[in-house]
């Protein structure tokens, strides 16, 4: 079985073990004619995936219960995966959402830490660093390359734990491994956004 | 007597009473007979300074006592003015630092609330949205407007009142205000840093 999450910049494979990502150019045209269980966000690529037949769109099979107005099928297909707890996805922006019981509680978005990193250089050529996630979060930063990799990643790490209280917290994303030693409760992964659609299939098309 | 604090993008003046802000093209002939204590965080503008010579440098005369290195000159006559607490200048940047007894103990930087507003803009046009102050940050959002403010502003306001402990906060810059409700011990002050130049005034030039 071969899952696809198409996103904004890339798409991500899943063939059940490995993970891999593929440019938005040439993926459709190499995996045209396999059986491909799918999700996108990317509105450009929505035209283009109508001549893929053997594509299956997951969303059309998504029940979410939520009250919240505005989620994409991505962020939801996460909290599916989850069930009970926090959900965070930590890539371009970073989404957190509550779980109980299989029903949204609501969430907040934070900008990725890439964005943020780029932030700092728009101010001031002064603040131009590389973020360091190997810093001691406890220690208060005494040059201005700490003040600035514990501004950025001190106030999310906070938020998260904040919005989690004691409720278990699954990270996914490009950045969401170089958080989890910051947080309590915390497990990373990977093919997190995977696990939810495998429960689609398995609910609706099984 | 008249105080300017000069930064990247305006000049800020104060006569005692009064603040207000000078475009950096036509203040210094407006002001360059006139006896101005000044500080200048503009590398572009200190050669123009060099014809004022009625104007003073606080800059020499500023003792600070801190382990942090890079700490512009703004910063350090904030930290001057506060003494003992947390001095949060939350402008272009939110600088946020402790002090302790008129020792500088550090502090960190984070991006401010505008270039944080423009970031969701530059991820996705589906997150282009002003931040609004209004939220209640004790609820969980229910909306994407609602979930960018809070993910704008809890992250500070976590972080500051994490940093701050029990110690008193001193908010400034144009954006202070604006946080001011979601923090305990808090107080804004429009007029801190010049606050902190009369001091150094009073002990190095009286």
């Amino acid at each position: 079985m071969l899952l696809c999450d198409i996103g904004n910049s890339f798409a991500h494979f899943c063939d059940g073990k490995r993970v891999w990502r593929e440019e938005p150019d040439s993926f459709l045209e190499k995996y045209l004619d396999k059986k491909v269980y799918f999700i996108n966000v990317n509105e450009d690529f929505k035209k283009s995936l109508i001549k893929a037949k053997n594509w299956i769109d997951l969303e059309k099979y998504t029940d979410f219960d939520t009250n919240y107005k505005g989620m994409g099928i991505d962020r939801k297909v996460l909290c599916i995966a989850v069930e009970d707890g926090v959900a965070v996805d930590a890539g371009s922006a970073i989404t957190v959402d509550l779980m109980e019981k299989g029903v949204h509680k609501g969430g907040f978005i934070i900008p990725g830490f890439k964005r943020i990193e780029e932030s700092y250089s728009l101010i001031s050529k002064r603040l131009r660093f590389k973020l360091d996630f190997d810093i001691d979060l406890n220690n208060i930063p005494q040059n201005t390359k700490s003040a600035i990799s514990y501004g950025a990643v001190k106030p999310v790490v906070l938020a998260i734990q904040d919005f989690a209280k004691n409720k278990k917290i699954y990270l996914t994303g490009g950045d969401g491994e170089k958080i989890l030693p910051f947080l309590n409760n915390a497990e990373y992964d990977e093919k997190l956004i995977f696990k939810g659609m495998k429960k689609i299939i398995k609910e609706k098309l099984c």
